[in-house]
């Protein structure tokens, strides 16, 4: 790597934004923090921002503008708020790279600016692509941006498809947990509580993403999220539950050869991989030691008692707005699971109304994508709280 | 593919050479086959001689010539005869790939002839590499000719190595099945019969290099081939039981990210990918199917019950004539193993025994490894057959 890769995290106070801003820590010869923007934990952001001193500091929640620009009023760092600010910053020249890393529909804006300005994309925000891939996607080709992915799936695929341009993809085989519920019957299912969802057998993560893998949603995203980035036919991505997360994901290729990544479950790895892509460096991130006696096993994902992944595939077969619809719906009911107002496969029952109701839009403009996600936010609130 | 890659198969009656040959009948359109070569099967070579119509058939058995040639008259194809038969033909102008196809230590000198004449070089002799890997390596550097493996561990290592130039490695991890007698006890071993050793679990394939599976002497050349191919440190380099044989074997980097090579075990899929490298082309082959539960299992080899594992650690270590010792003993004694002459683990004493008392050179000549070999050959013979 000749020169410093200057770097903007969106969401540098989350689980992905975090360990983003620790690798660029460890590695100032070849990172350099040009711009964070957090949204409402206000101290982080700041101890962050005095840390590394970016050139600029963001809080989407504009309520905390002037607590951030007190802070940091001893420094040269320009304060920005709301997601117009932010929009500003990720289109500033010396960045090199925008990860977007902040949780839900809100990373849709400013991505679609980081992509016209022309910026490396490190995706971590799959909502963005959920909700309105076709739009992306052409964005991102018009505009000769690479889209590099950070979730750790994506990032197993992108690694096996190095070296491998034009070479023709049976599909992609994206491999699942199974979530802490993997084998709970449909009858226990019924009674799970939040704190139940929110252990993760091999993932430490935000609470809206566990909540997303115990349903399984997580993995309907991902599909979605594949057949943007990988420009698959939907009957070209597998669903495949490997309950010790060896395995990444897969890609099996015309010829029948398989590529699959592996490692422990660490997303320090992909993050790093999406800032040093095409290289990579050397790291002391614990490493999976083979020699140790290691089992992996394999099983169909059961779409019966994980309606979301059944409804995921759906809306994406759907195309048009339906995506959107299924990640707003997805949205309101993982946060009133959250606050206990409703059970856990209720959340699959709402969400399947709202796909029903919501008017379909084949051929959605952004505007479109705006109203769909307003309508069915309040539509699937409606349904709860009426 | 633009245009037809012309290819030559050392040793087309063999087991790699008749599924190559199955191959190129089977993608006319992107291959031709310009030479076949055979030893002792000279009815199979005259028959996909007159299949095919290569330009050039030999026989490495000079006493078959007339036969052959007699059986092609009606046909126009250049008959030849002996090492140096072979030797010219892989010098051949028109000539892409040479396939090196055939058994043991005899395809070292046809392999450094195609490398001289700047072949591609399409590699299933793994002795060659085992026994003057240096010599090889320096050769087809100095020539700028690939060697693409074809053994199905290093194709997995060499696919996972694709788009990764000049990123660092930990070390490969090669995998082995473990042989039929993965489970047995030392006592077991002292007393299994021919019959017994040759039937391998996973692979079909020749008899030398079945009992060689069986005793794992097959993985100690996997072992120094690795080393020669891919330019590694022997602690670089690690073997793995993995009784499935469903990864085919693995690279670590020091990311720590590991990819890894997936399949059924067909050697179609190694052979098709050298002839196509760095392209891939679609093939009907049976594939990998996840959706069938499959487990998978690892664990550490038993180098005690093993030894030629340790051995060929061993001689690795020490290079020099070491390795090429290494497989001029392990040649007669698996030879004598199948002629029922000595027992299964009296294989690794006899191969103890040349490693120590033949003299040791640091920096073998060409010269010095036909000597070594020779001698080695000799001094083993003697001790069995005194």
């Amino acid at each position: 790597m000749s020169k410093k890769k200057k770097i903007a995290i969106l969401g540098s106070t989350g689980s992905i934004g975090t360990q983003a801003f620790e690798i660029i820590d460890n590695n100032r010869d070849k990172f350099e923090l040009f711009a964070i923007t957090g949204n409402n934990n206000i101290e982080l952001l700041i101890q962050q921002a005095r840390k590394l001193e970016p050139e600029v500091v963001a809080t989407a929640n504009e309520n905390h503008y002037l607590t951030l620009k007190e802070a940091l009023k001893d420094l040269p760092i320009k304060v920005f708020a709301g997601i117009d600010g932010i929009c500003q910053i990720v289109e500033m020249q010396p960045i090199d790279i925008v990860l977007t890393a902040m949780v839900g529909y809100a990373g849709l804006k400013p991505t679609i600016h980081a992509i016209k300005a022309k910026k490396k994309i490190a995706l971590a925000n799959k909502e963005t692509l959920v909700v309105a891939g076709d739009l992306i996607q052409k964005l991102a080709s018009e505009n000769n941006v690479s889209i590099i992915p950070v979730d750790s799936e994506h990032s197993a695929i992108f690694q096996c498809l190095a070296g491998e341009v034009g070479n023709p993809i049976d599909k992609v085989i994206l491999t699942a947990s199974g979530g802490p519920f993997r084998t709970f019957s449909a009858e226990q299912l019924k009674t799970v509580t939040v704190q139940q969802a929110l252990k993760h057998p091999n993932w430490e993560m935000g609470s809206k993403i566990t909540i997303d893998s115990a349903s399984m949603m997580n993995k309907g995203f991902e599909v979605i999220e594949a057949k943007w980035l990988f420009g698959l036919k939907p009957e070209q991505i597998e669903v495949i539950v490997h309950p010790q997360s060896i395995i990444h994901s897969m890609v099996q290729f015309s010829d029948t050869s398989i590529k699959a990544q592996l490692g422990l479950p660490d997303m320090k790895l992909p993050i790093l991989y999406a800032f040093t892509y095409p290289e990579r460096i050397k790291t002391d991130y614990p490493h999976l030691d083979f020699s140790e006696q290691k089992n992996m096993t394999f099983e169909k994902p059961d779409v019966e008692r994980f309606r979301n992944l059944a409804l995921a595939f759906e809306a994406m077969k759907k195309e048009g707005n339906a995506p959107c619809v299924l990640n707003a719906a997805n949205e309101v009911v993982v946060q009133s699971f959250l606050q206990g107002d409703i059970g856990f496969l209720q959340m699959s029952d709402l969400i399947e109304i709202a796909l029903e109701k919501i008017p379909f839009i084949q051929k959605p403009s952004y505007q479109d994508y705006v109203d769909t996600d307003t309508e069915t936010r309040a539509f699937t609130n409606k349904l709860i709280y009426k």
